[in-house]
């Protein structure tokens, strides 16, 4: 289920920074398990044609962030969401569009992550995300950590 | 000591990827030990006005793979260079312009990279790069694994 709405209200935010509009990078789909983003490779191409790290690096990045900011509004709470850490693989070079998908490692509880939150205002989530070449093989990985911070006024932030 | 045609010619690598060009990430300076990048804050801000965690991994990714580009000609080589994993930690945000390096990270041995890269046509250097805010303060840092690919002929490539 895409909610057309969500989808917007994020794609928002992503156009809103410079360097993320500069990418082309924008959400494409949400099932509240995984957020998917996709970007073209013509704004996202190294000297050789294939994908730049970098902007693999924001794509899942940005992956993790979106789907924290998703699922923090389902639940009816806004939080400042900062990236604390990472770590990524890069698996093969990559000759196509830019598609990744970003959802809650496996073992993190989210509603623990949410009562944390509320008890504490602030609270830990680790993501993984991954891109995907044309075919749907894995070209790269990311495993990172957020940093949730309560905000009962503003909007969710981004680092 | 800054070499400004060496410099030059990294900024036309940085200059030729759209992703990189979009950013302003350029070399500044260069002293076969550190390369130091720079890139305007207006074109990295996120939707708080500090700098996108996306941009940070990209400016201390290229101070890596730029480190081993000017070196490896230093050294009369040309190869591929992809970069291969990275750890990457946020310390904290960052509101000034985008100031980072990179250097061999500390249990590395140049020459041995080099004389690997030789006899194998293929290597694996690790490197260390930060980001810093405008009082010298680390705001950021990485930990990367770099591929090397003798190229003969070829130009050195980003991954």
């Amino acid at each position: 289920m895409t909610d057309f709405d969500t989808l917007n209200t994020l794609n928002g935010y992503f156009q809103a920074m410079p360097p993320v509009a500069a990418t082309g990078i924008r959400a494409r789909d949400f099932d509240g398990e995984t957020l998917r983003l996709f970007a073209p490779l013509a704004a996202n191409v190294n000297d050789k044609g294939c994908a730049f790290g970098g902007s693999l690096a924001s794509l899942m990045t940005l992956a993790g962030w979106g789907w924290l900011m998703l699922n923090l509004r389902e639940a009816g709470l806004v939080a400042e969401i900062y990236v604390a850490d990472s770590q990524i693989r890069y698996l093969a070079p990559l000759y196509d569009d830019l598609i990744g998908d970003a959802r809650l490692a496996p073992d993190q509880d989210w509603p623990t992550i949410l009562r944390c939150l509320r008890e504490r205002q602030r609270a830990r989530a680790a993501l993984q995300a991954q891109t995907f070449d044309g075919r749907g093989a894995v070209v790269a990985t990311l495993s990172a950590r957020f940093a949730l911070i309560a905000a009962p006024t503003a909007d969710p932030r981004v680092a």
